[in-house]
């Protein structure tokens, strides 16, 4: 173990889970000297490399998981506002995140992704076509060109060499963190990341 | 609200997460002056009205699954020993539970199935066949009064009617606890359930 590995936080844009632990992800990991390494993903790819489904796909688990993302969102202290669609197309803003992580990359960590994911969930929700977008990358000439990379072969095919490699870490659902070689998966998975970062392994 | 409310805690005597928090509840509650009533179910039930599928039965969640139970336990300094054989088959076991709480009461709460759990989930694992409703019900006596409960159709439609009562409550996992209406689904909830107890809705 090496207290310098960072935190490999594998979030997606829709995932309000994500959101929520996004909102305390660089706090913890800098309170224990660690950094961030951000991972936008696509949750569609996990599911299906782990022949899963997204919790709000199955009604009765649906109606708990909606109530509960507000609920842990309260209990964290964080603001969020339910979409009125859900889940959100999110795919364009992934692309985009890569595409900046290459060109801009203290944008695409950070407080970066952790300001879109907070426009998405507890502003704007899924009513403004494009938030996503957007919101990964705001600005008329950055936006300009961040739409010409989403529509772009060459970050289709890098988002897809970023699920794969998420899938390759054992990741299949977001959040997920994997310090140390140790994958922990879910916000509600804080206290256990928390305890690990402070003690080492338990 | 009312602050006498029990907490109402559904649990599968096969579920490690509910073993888990089979050992915390009771005094999480007493701290908060609530008393805990225990409803052996079946996850196997709850699962098909809501038309889910245990974590285990799909490999790449399973393996996180397997681990995460043991890291869970620690986490909780919950003596934990994986079972040979998982999921552990529990329907006996679980129409004991309501046979000896119709029958004593007091045993069929609190440490009595408690100890149950720990025993399957920390001594003997799966590898004993019986061992669920050996644990449930000790004693020569009793156990043979048991056995023969356990195939009388009589308390299979008990199990059958509390299935049904805890599905109809908005169960569709374990463990679960459902406290002045609200519910709280997984051992991961207890953070969320102690605030709830201590400060009332968040």
């Amino acid at each position: 173990m090496n207290a310098r590995n960072p935190v490999e936080f594998y979030f997606d844009f829709s995932s309000p889970y994500s959101y929520i632990a996004s909102e305390w992800v660089e706090a913890v990991a800098a309170r224990h000297g660690r950094t961030v390494r951000w991972h936008a993903i696509l949750l569609g790819a996990t599911f299906q490399a782990a022949e899963l489904k997204s919790p709000v796909s199955y009604p009765v688990k649906r109606e708990y998981a909606l109530a509960d993302f507000q609920r842990s969102a309260r209990f964290e202290g964080v603001p969020y506002r339910a979409p009125e669609r859900f889940p959100i197309p999110t795919q364009n803003a992934a692309r985009v995140f890569w595409w900046l992580a290459d060109r801009e990359p203290e944008r695409a960590a950070g407080l970066g992704p952790c300001r879109a994911a907070r426009l998405l969930h507890a502003r704007r929700g899924a009513r403004c076509a494009g938030a996503a977008e957007g919101a990964v990358c705001r600005g008329r000439a950055r936006r300009e060109a961040a739409e010409a990379a989403w529509g772009d072969p060459a970050w289709k095919a890098r988002l897809k060499a970023e699920n794969d490699a998420a899938i390759a870490a054992g990741v299949f659902g977001a959040p997920s963190f994997l310090v140390d070689g140790e994958l922990f998966w879910g916000n509600d998975r804080r206290a256990q990341l928390e305890r690990w970062l402070a003690t080492g392994p338990f």
